[in-house]
């Protein structure tokens, strides 16, 4: 047993709290990590905030990491000490029926579990100094120093790779990228629309670019976004606040009949329904990937899709994490794609929760806690 | 000119009626017909009873046909008189952006003039015997001894194949075995359930049946499907009234996890919420092929599809007409599907309003008028 350094979510809706807490090492099949960096996402202040229904405390959040494999417990084989290590919070097992199935990433191995804050084997690594059990959170709990993750649950990638950008591969970059390049397949020269500017949406963007998008059109509330979704290969911009008349008859338009691709990035249901009717005719197809409030629906007229639109969904962005995250590290190692400009803030451990303030302030893109 | 005998709605609500009409010759790029036999579908019924919001009067129905190509009009290389043809509502020019995309077979060629019950250029052929023009419907009129159609809206058909059989793959028969291989494109040893099992619900479990499928489950409130939906490949039945508890946990249940695929052949929008929510986290496709009453909407929580569910539609089971109902004539005439059981009823067009009759009380699966 060790000692680390975390922040922890005592009870929903409160600060997370700085404080050395007791973490065991790696069981068979786990990997001992020392976290070098984390994003803070969207989800892991969802669960803070006790907006989340599932929520478990007291827990260690964050789920978007990198760092370095200190030990490997009995019978890891694919990973050693001194590896440099992205914890994913969909996990690859190569082995269920999902693995093995090309059309889905969600490896069922270890869901159970980890939907209850548990490691696969049934107990938690971390706890109090009092020794109470410290909930793990989407089997990573980047949110501190050290962290035990399934082997499985951890993608290998190349040691120059600077950890506090990667960790951003880590959730919102794969998540952005892969519902283009995974979920919808994007061909060269589509169309495409993207709703909500935020960290997901730039990613979005930036995979349309790299998938040869021809028009590549945001839209979002907020002016303020157009120029950082610019630099990364936004072509047109609407702002639904300035559009007169229906806002889905001016996308329409705008895209020549509907958009081949659309992407809901905000989590709005009513936000959802343009984007699908925004399609085009015959052959579109909508993606969401914003995570709705719990109980909202979505709701169309069948006769959207009779006439040919699709509806459909992406989680972490359709990726097999061992498989796909190296290959994206790679892609941003050889500039194909940018993380840079989207860490818009550095914080230590000790400035976590000024890190979930700017994100409601909507003044950070990505907030990243280096240790 | 010529006279022939039709069946025409004058009026939405009324029973047709059977009179002698004038047919004009056929135009540029347009061919005079004689049909042979014309199936009473659904969709005839929806206009003729007044419910169908864009329907349109005197008009006269029918979309399922097939017959003998008489005359042909200026420029018309691709049929000859002699040539046998079922006529489609869904045209193939093989030269719009619809047509040249293979994700699609909603061909926009001439699309405004047929929903508006004309001809291209923009009048119609039939008129009353005062003169008063008629209204062609769904670009077909097969209510009609005679009719004239668009060359790109004729599928030239082999000479040995029935009339009274192959009329029904002029919608039924296609919409329902397409949903299956074009739009949902089931592979073998997929699992599939089956919402309604009337005239499209056994075409789709046939074609599931085709498409090799290992599991094909019907779900209809009416034990008396049960024996013709076996004939024709459903592997287990569900009667929702019999089930206690939640029908889609014991959908899932049945299939292992949800159907590959899930098909509404009901029209209900409540029901196509069930079928999508029975289709198989991770891969799982619905696909709606009923048209819903005016207004009424879909809805599920977006969740339904984060956890990689497809939400889809179907319209003419995805065929390119002139292209693929050729291959299906071809797979009755060698057996691989049967069309025979379901043509239930044979009239003559006098007695076509009792057709409509049949169809009301449930008891035909196709009445067939022939000429
Ligand atoms: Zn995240
Ligand atoms: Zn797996
Ligand atoms: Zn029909
Ligand atoms: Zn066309």
């Amino acid at each position: 047993m060790i000692k680390t350094r975390a922040a922890v979510a005592m009870a929903p809706g409160k600060p997370l709290e700085i404080m050395d807490v007791n973490l065991d090492g790696p069981k068979a099949g786990e990997v001992l990590v020392e976290i070098k960096a984390t994003g803070l996402c969207h989800t892991d202040e969802f669960t803070r905030s006790g907006d989340d229904p599932e929520g478990i405390f007291p827990a260690i959040l964050g789920h978007e990491g990198a760092g370095v494999v200190i030990e490997v417990g009995e019978g890891v084989k694919s990973l050693k000490p001194g590896d440099h290590v992205i914890p994913l919070y969909t996990p690859e097992c190569r082995e269920c029926d999902y693995c093995l199935n090309p059309k889905t990433n969600l490896c069922q191995a270890i869901r159970a579990t980890q939907g209850q804050g548990l490691l696969p084997d049934g107990t938690t690594r971390f706890s109090l100094e009092d020794g109470t059990p410290i909930h793990h959170y989407m089997g990573c709990s980047t949110f501190a120093n050290h962290t035990v993750v399934p082997e499985i649950a951890l993608a290998k990638i190349r040691q120059d790779a600077p950890f506090d950008k990667v960790c951003y591969i880590g959730c919102g970059v794969t998540t952005g990228i892969g519902a283009v390049i995974n979920t919808a397949k994007v061909e060269i020269g589509s169309t495409a629309i993207v709703f909500g500017l935020g960290g997901i949406g730039l990613n979005v963007i930036q995979g349309l670019r790299l998938a040869g998008a021809d028009q590549i059109v945001g839209v979002d509330l907020n002016p303020g976004k157009v120029e950082m979704a610019e630099k990364f290969g936004m072509t047109d911009f609407v702002n639904p606040s300035e559009v007169t008349g229906d806002l889905v008859a001016h996308l329409v338009e705008l895209t020549g009949g509907g958009a081949d691709y659309t992407f809901d990035a905000t989590g709005n249901v009513n936000v959802m329904r343009t984007a699908l009717e925004a399609a085009h005719k015959g052959w579109g197809e909508s993606i969401i990937i914003g995570v709705a409030p719990a109980g909202a629906e979505i709701s169309t007229r069948p006769f959207q899709l009779v006439t040919g639109r699709s509806w459909r969904g992406t989680a972490f962005g359709g990726a097999s994490g061992r498989t796909d995250v190296p290959k994206i590290v790679d892609w941003y190692m050889d500039g194909k794609i940018e993380i840079d400009p989207m860490i818009t803030h550095k914080l230590t451990l000790d400035q976590i929760n000024e890190g979930f303030e700017l994100m409601h302030a909507g003044k950070s893109i990505r907030a990243v806690v280096e240790f």
